[in-house]
């Protein structure tokens, strides 16, 4: 097997896991416990990485500026999860108890504003281009989280509905990371848009086959119930697709659209999405756009970091977790 | 009656209210109207009046820097009491429904998520120094609600714990508001720490008032129902002095041990701790910092703004709103 994508560039992904772990640390146990039980799950730093390989595909040489943004994205990201799995009534979260579960709601509202602060305070250092677009990919995903909640239990979304909310809601801050590496290397606006664009992609495939997951995932693997956004009536890729379909569509429509759906009629329009072409269809769609993301890099100079951003775009429409 | 003491920052103030609903507006009708719900409600403007007057007392003369300080300061303060009411369970907040009740909760969480972006974003082109206070203040917030957290329902809360909670909770985003207006004055060290100080102590002052009105406010003027925080088991000062009564200490404490205490329970503890000396005990003990305030603002030299300083600090523990 080839080498991880993540694998020159692991020691400083340990520093960026460092960095988090010291920079959450408050006078109070109770606080650092829960900011702890959130950072240790061993999410897949996609940010931190994005952000650090961006910097050294652009040529950037001292790493502890991209280790520093990297590591606030990942707090910001966090936070951002903390306050989704309230809104979304999640009972997992990477195979754990979400947080405000384990704790209370009004702490984990609390706990996720507390490591806003604390992301938003370690780019605070940085210049003024890097705070404005980490603060305006914030904003983003509470306007994605907006559109996303128009859409809920709405028959009508559309693949473009979804792909723009996917673009606020996850997209704008794994762009952001990606873009400040570039930015703290000093490229040129080409190599940054080159960088944002690619990154931009990836966050929407990831996203797509995220979504997929929801629907033939293996719980025991990706530590999320499967079923979670019919439930929920969230607009994914995957019922849409389903119900586009002649045979089944309609069903999983009349499904989707009710505000409380049956567990059983929940699992019903899982099996049903399965037996469509739609999963198929998402990858297709994912592995179109990470063709696209890999395409977009092209005014980048060839490195074995440019071929790590590759291989994580590879990784990203091929993981099954 | 004498000149309220906004009166020579009213046209600033203006600006300042102009600004904030600028820098809020989205894409997002809905998010928009959310935000607009709870900054139209025409709060007391304490920390964008303390930033231009902090600013002007030092003797700063271009207003756009605290102008946008100010708004930035009162944007993550209202952000802080979207998420607050959702913690405490409120009903409502200046006299209308608060937020969660009258959307949802989680589009209530997204939309404070929201204002803490843009308040960042908005002092994001300020000094190192004073994005590093503001944020330092919003861990502040965190760590002083989660101490609160710690003592609901106990009796064995002392006025030294309240105050350390009080000083996290809500002192220290007042103090950072008016250390930013001195700070942007270019103001010597001892005129900072001067205002600071005295920001500091009147945050404090704001909050022993705001907690006796929990007891002996008039819902019509509060706009806030009477007996929540016992309701809630919040730990404040006239409950404190009311459970070191020597005749009705032990039932008020015995009510507000209690995780649940029914409706009678605490109408009972309310009209107790209303016989007992605590309620002019909790005056006494604002009066007397609000004296420390005005004190601390010695080394300032004597001006219309220094003036409207003092008569802030009167007007806060004299107020009954």
């Amino acid at each position: 097997m080839a080498e991880a994508w993540y694998t020159c560039i692991q020691e400083d992904l340990e520093k960026v896991e460092g960095l988090m772990m010291d920079e959450i640390r408050s006078g109070n146990p109770e606080l650092n416990e829960m900011c702890e039980y959130v950072l240790r799950t061993q999410g897949k730093r996609i940010r931190p990485s994005l952000c650090l390989l961006g910097y050294l595909a652009c040529g950037g040489k001292d790493l502890s500026k991209p280790i520093k943004v990297g590591a606030a994205m990942e707090i910001i990201h966090n936070a951002t999860l903390i306050h989704d799995d309230i809104n979304d009534e999640a009972e997992l979260r990477r195979g754990r108890k979400a947080l405000y579960k384990e704790y209370s709601l009004s702490k984990s509202i609390v706990a996720g504003d507390y490591l806003f602060a604390i992301g938003f305070q370690l780019i605070g250092s940085s210049s003024r281009t890097i705070v404005d677009s980490v603060v305006d990919a914030a904003a983003s995903m509470g306007a994605g989280e907006f559109n996303q909640q128009e859409y809920e239990h709405k028959g009508q979304v559309s693949e473009e509905d979804y792909l723009r909310i996917v673009d606020g809601k996850t997209a704008k801050l794994i762009e952001c990371a990606a873009k400040c590496g570039a930015v703290l290397s000093g490229a040129e606006v080409e190599a940054v848009d080159a960088v944002g664009h690619f990154a931009n992609k990836i966050g929407v495939a990831f996203q797509i086959i995220d979504d997929t997951l929801d629907v033939i995932g293996d719980e025991q693997i990706t530590g999320k119930p499967v079923g979670n956004d019919i439930l929920e009536g969230k607009p994914t890729l995957p019922t849409i697709f389903g119900m586009q379909d002649p045979e089944h569509g309609a069903r999983i429509r009349e499904i989707f659209e009710k505000d409380s759906p049956a567990m059983d009629e929940v699992c019903e329009a899982i099996n049903l999405i399965r037996k469509t072409d739609s999963i198929e269809r998402c990858r297709a769609v994912a592995r179109e756009i990470a063709n696209e993301a890999i395409f977009s890099l092209s005014p980048l100079p060839e490195s074995e970091y440019k071929q790590s951003l590759k291989d994580l775009a590879n990784y990203i429409v091929s993981r099954d977790r």
